[in-house]
């Protein structure tokens, strides 16, 4: 009598940008796990009978470490009970997932993911930032100015190529080291460069900047996770770029 | 008297990966502009007056081609009615938004951007892989395998480096120059990859594969597009890699 877990992506902040297949699952739930980036107007669709239980771990708010909600998750599904976690944005981004769904898999309970809107795609369609363009952005990449380990942090230089639109998450922290890290290796530093603040709730803010103020704008405007930071390089970029005299590039 | 475009995301094909608010801006609309991918039981949450207008332009079915989807578009704003333009999964990635943005702009209509579930992210729910993995996968990249111009296709092997996940869009085609691409500049021929058929519709299917064996899998299986293909390379892979003698290296 294992139970079920549901990991459940519910979109970037707004009520309204959950899907309906995450509605019925919350309606379905008997016990509701969620952090403090989840829309507390998302908890009113669960059961009148579901047991409703905060397991933020932002920073340093008092709430649950992520070994603390395995054991939770463990210890509900041996118990037989339907779980819903509730994720912000979509539980395979950045969402710790691996580690719940090992949980679930551990103990051969059933296992169902709920794909949500990711708060990269909620922030371009805020500020109408195309993230693929015809002939110009091909490929959209998401990452994260924090790493789990501090010697593995991602290579972005690598990572912003012509043709490409990166989106940074939770990287107000490296600004600073984004953009000297990405201008070191050659990046024109006209490159446009747009913070996007709280993505899906009614303070929504977006800063328009560049590479090379990128730093400078993040502290003058008070730029605050949670926060998107765009940064795009059109094709057309690189080859006006490739057509200067070397002593005018960057 | 200008009209309002909502460009829509319609998530991968299942009616219930649909948003709260995108059932709503539906219902609102006088003229509805669909295309092959997006699910039947979407249409019925349209207002019972609002116009219904196929636009696909897959392949060679007979529907119209963007530069008509435009007129038609300019048109209706042009008369002041509620268009809403349904996109399969999100409309920011591979979705032509700009140049239906800019007609919009260009007659100072309203215009609104509803994101949606994009193909990858619902293909990485159907099959549980996940596409970021504390200390192992930092980065996920969305890709094409198709480009508009045929001499400005993505570089591929630039995208595919150790600690990302990368999700290649439309790509069946391309099954055998990805896979050289990537191994001649020394890829892992054993890292996963993964073909999702048909994310979100009932004959969806999941067809594991490895990078060298890529198009030989997807020919023998009989893979299809609309199809995601999955390459990841963990962390630890590219370690392992760098760990054993030269002359045993991929």
């Amino acid at each position: 009598m294992t139970g079920k877990l549901s990991l459940i992506g519910c979109g970037p902040g707004a009520a309204d940008l959950l899907t309906l297949r995450a509605v019925q699952r919350i309606a379905e739930a008997d016990l509701i796990l969620y952090d403090r980036l989840v829309d507390p107007e998302v908890l009113g669709h669960a059961s009148p009978s579901a047991e409703l239980c905060y397991v933020g771990k932002q920073c340093t708010d008092g709430g649950r470490q992520q070994a603390d909600i395995n054991t939770l998750l463990r210890e509900a599904l041996a118990e037989g009970r339907r779980v819903a976690r509730l994720k912000s944005g979509d539980p395979m981004i950045f969402g710790r997932a691996a580690e719940e769904i090992a949980v679930a898999v551990s103990l051969d309970a059933e296992i169902e993911i709920v794909p949500g809107v990711t708060a990269a795609l909620a922030a371009a369609a805020e500020s109408a930032i195309t993230v693929t363009e015809r002939a110009e952005l091909q490929s959209f990449v998401v990452t994260t100015g924090r790493s789990a380990e501090k010697d593995k942090e991602p290579d972005w230089a690598e990572l912003v190529k012509p043709g490409v639109c990166v989106a940074f998450y939770m990287s107000v922290a490296q600004a600073w080291r984004i953009q000297t890290a990405l201008m070191a290796r050659g990046i024109p530093g006209h490159l446009p460069a747009d913070w996007i603040e709280n993505v899906g709730k009614p303070d929504c803010r977006w800063t328009r900047s560049r590479l090379d103020r990128l730093a400078l704008d993040a502290r003058e405007q008070g730029v605050k996770n949670p926060a998107i930071l765009f940064i795009r390089y059109p094709l057309s970029a690189a080859e006006a770029e490739a057509a200067l005299p070397v002593a005018e590039r960057v």
